[in-house]
């Protein structure tokens, strides 16, 4: 469903990308993915999973599940729900909405059962090999330090990179790492997958940016 | 955009409550509507809020808000995303989702501010009153005892939806108070009405009814 | 147990604030209390609760209760600890322990049944109004753009404080308003009793003060 | 600090559990151990640590520490105020007291700085095997269907112990695992251990119990 090296952009609640916006962001993504060649992949807002799905072609991840079964659970999101609505996958535990271990232990099992692609976040390389324990398809590493930064994590800790891709391998080498912070342009990109990493998860540098075509272009290049 | 009294139907995350089975109750729910000519509405998943307001035809609300601004907040529900996607309001505060004062007091200034109607769930008379004091268009009280059960609010505890109301205009006078539990038929709607309640909010009594229509039959008898 | 005005010391986890340091700062509170004839209390961590109030002579507060009751609740602090240990009273919902609406109710009802002063935190106008409907012997109303920073209540938002104690005394004209944020010096908490508040919560300022005494007089002096 | 094999008694917040009356379970308890020469020791409410661990003889543990710094956080419980108080370890990550893995990590790295022991709990072989690659001294594994039960883990599901016991070897093996639930008397305690547990953590097994002298002679004949 998504294949490696890849580049993952994580919509959050900004402006631009939710609804219209956010669907004119997803055009051109796709665009750019096609234009070079690149995997790309959104992670979008629940209220925008269906619509982007249905009038987009680049996989749709959702930006967070609930690890809850049927029932009583009012407010929350519903693995089963994301999944029909036609996403391929879904971030979960990202720094801004944590879930505790048992919860991302479930997310992660529930996952597998019906067929949802799990990307768990994780802050550094102790928690990186934790989650591995787990068994995610991959893990997105974002040292706090970095996220939303102006610091490259190629230049200021290229090891949380190598560190983590290294520890995750023992546990579990199945794992896929992504570079989840820090990463500003296509040479960041090239030097994470040098790193080792099977790609990144990116945000306000795509997102926000005045030309996310031409930094599309300039991250897809990193990925080759 | 919602008269009253109402009846607001809880989707939660029921297996019949979301997708494919989640349009066809909204469409029974619907058809209820129009042939017993009562206001009913249906709180449903945030995947499901766009889907579910381009092809029903009775008011969407969301089942939850974070109140949280344009920006890095990856896996909130953002308010303007909601109401994009055409949901007229928001129950805010469910049992199953509870907030901190400060952010239900945000959530309801939120909703003011972009135009959503305001439903906030409370559990018991005092808790009635304070929210009253954030200005939110409905509230919706729920004993934590009565939730779920098979008790009816109207025989085991009258004075939990009288009191809520009594002391609620007292601190807010524009505030409409729902009966948000123990209500499973047409009697227990018109004693809650009687009471002095503007609507029902209620859940797994339709939701996972056998006969949706003879249930909102006669629910919506208890309207009248 | 404890007379209004009032000045109440937030201890918070300062390094100053906890253990043998903690004993002295609260020495320290405990003779400026006494050699200015104003009212002063300490609220502090629950492992020096006990500790603080067996040596100590100024009224002690818990920063904290869970609204637990007996049984089952691990790593919770009970109010009957809290109260068995020593304390008068209780800090609730500070604006770095934020609370559900619900257990805000559930543990004013709790401080009222057992005999703990209750103290609830708010951050704004309309919290204020809508806590003051659960009845707590105090609130603290904390602006969050005045917590911990250098501007003044008195100057920048006066009506934070005497729009909280209208409004609060409309609600429940037994509930006393401190002001909890944007207090310097003893002009500030002048200030905030011209406003209507029967005292002042505060911390930093006290408890990372290189004179604890000098702050302390000035600040009592503005009790007069 | 804590020979092994051990048990943990878990105070919890039971009515016997805090104050005047947990003291008295603490000294039975010390009494039992130098009767039965095993080691145990107790995990109490913060409120208490300074309290037991000055009058009594056999090691506390703190149920829960927040992963925080000196400073503004207000209710929490800081790990070196634990510390000062006498305790020689912590619980963390209780299934009563959950944290989001970031935190476990976190508050694993305070305890290791400021000598602590830490005692993490997880709830599967997952998880188990993910907190180990944290490095904590402890790990107790509680399956959920168990906690508080009547069901024995050395009938019902012994390869959840055996398997964490086996999974956290592969990953961390210097991490001993206790067995956290379902253990009611000896012949549990005795089967956790020959399944590779260094001990057992329980609770309402002995603090609610009628005969605690009783209860823990037979405990205590299991740890041979």
């Amino acid at each position: 469903m998504l294949k490696t090296p890849c580049i993952i952009v994580n919509f959050k609640v900004y402006q631009q990308g939710y609804g219209k916006k956010g669907l004119k962001l997803l055009k051109d993504l796709e665009k750019a993915s096609e234009a070079h060649m690149g995997q790309v992949a959104a992670a979008v807002g629940p209220v925008d999973i269906r619509h982007f799905a249905e009038q987009g072609k680049i996989p749709i991840f959702s930006q967070h599940i609930d690890p809850v079964p049927y029932g009583a659970f009012t407010g929350h999101v519903l693995p089963e729900a994301v999944k029909e609505a036609g996403a391929v996958g879904t971030l979960i535990n990202h720094s801004e909405r944590r879930l505790t271990i048992a919860d991302i232990g479930a997310a992660v099992a529930r996952c597998r059962e019906i067929g949802l692609m799990s990307c768990v976040c994780t802050n550094n390389i102790d928690t990186s090999a934790a989650v591995a324990a787990l068994g995610p398809d991959f893990l997105a590493v974002e040292p706090p330090e970095l996220i939303g930064g102006n610091v490259s994590v190629s230049s200021a800790t290229p090891e949380v990179v190598s560190g983590s891709v290294e520890r995750v391998r023992k546990v579990n080498d199945k794992v896929k790492v992504l570079c989840g912070a820090g990463v500003k342009n296509g040479k960041d990109v090239a030097k994470a997958i040098e790193l080792g990493a099977s790609g990144v998860l990116l945000a306000s540098g795509v997102v926000t940016a005045k030309d996310v075509m031409a930094v599309m272009k300039d991250l897809l290049a990193g990925l080759q």
